[in-house]
């Protein structure tokens, strides 16, 4: 079985809701992970977020779903581990 | 449950009161946190300081509220790490 | 014996599938292996990865025909990690 | 309680007092703390230094005494970490 | 008894065999080493590798021996790590 | 009481005594510390060195006597960390 | 009594002997020291490289000898590190 461990997201998000309700509300479908949300780049309407999730088996859909939900759109999927289980 | 493990502010303030007196304060109104106060850029009338905070859980607007009070306000969100305890 | 641990490998891809499938493709077909891939450069059709994969006994050509399965194409070895066991 | 952990002084001083003795009086006042004094700049009649003073809690007050004794003048503080015991 | 434990070297080598067989027959004749290959440069006929070699008590000629049956040759040792046993 | 822990001292010297010579005179004189010398530049007649010296206490005049009494000037005091004890 | 730990030596060679038997003739000499050297620059005759040289308590003077009868001389001692031991 192959399970994701960490991926880095390139987003652009609006203004509002702010960084702080998107990582949580990114944490909050998904137990047991960590989110850390830097700010890249801050434009009139939009900003530029780097997202770095870690866990022992992300649900991938399940995170772009709640960016898009509010608003953030994927601009790249930039970096991705995962690991299979030995035999 | 979510929990905001780390918060970095950048955060414009009047030289008075001063960054131990921002930082003693920020870190009074929390139990159990690490306040790293930085200065950035000092101006006529203002400073920039960059503010990292750390704790188990953060209570960001008591964060918020704490610097607006001392005269403070938080020009950006720069980072923030948040995890989501296991099911 | 001598056993693959770690290679790096330089791919262009065009950009379906996806990274995510990319490098979950690559770890279901071997048990036990750590796949990180990262986006390098991104061009009109095509995009340029680096994929780091380790593991305590690698196959190479499985790994390499995944990739071609896939439509991606491998355009060099950059680095590659092997050991021999003591006698 | 929130208590003082390190601080990061920069300081204007003559040239004596030398540095030692700079480092040395202020740690003589507070026991148990660790004084780092690098010299920044020499001019003619004075010098810059940094001073990284660290300790389980600080005596600000205490340490800008010394200083202002001493014929030294804190230009800023640059750094401040706090800590605030758990509930 | 003096023994190499590293040794750095700068080999050219033409594009086959490739470098997976170069390091993989390098380990292939010393038991219980790690081989480390990097690919520096690449030209048409020929390409620069840099390889690390580690182990216990490396035997330098047997690893000059198979890089040169191998159609590669060694630039240079750019490194070299050796040890003297204790009296 | 105040110790000295670790000092960093720019000194200039003539080509004889060597840095050999200067590092074993320095240590000699003082029992258990440790004295690191790195050559900073090389004129004519002289070289500048810097000097890290650690130790549990140091005696920082003492070190100074052996570096004069060799023909070397303490051009600058760089660097000091003392320690004060807890009450 | 002072010892010396670790030293940093600049040296000019000839290309023949080549950098391991340097390396190696310096290790034999000395028992349980551990020898690195690095290839600093190649010229049409001779080349300079760097050999850093640890170990409980080298013998200065005999590692000079050793180099000298390869062919080599010490061009400078870039770096010292001497203990002394407590009382």
């Amino acid at each position: 079985m192959v399970t994701i461990k960490r991926i880095i997201l390139d987003v652009l998000k609006p203004h509002h809701p702010d960084c702080l309700e998107f990582a949580c509300a990114i944490a909050d479908k998904s137990p047991g992970i960590k989110v850390e949300l830097t700010v890249d780049e801050i434009d009139e309407k939009t900003e530029s977020i780097i997202i770095v999730i870690e866990g022992e088996s992300l649900d991938y859909d399940a995170i772009v779903e709640v960016i898009t939900d509010l608003g953030g759109s994927v601009h790249s999927l930039d970096e991705v581990e995962v690991t299979s289980k030995p035999d």
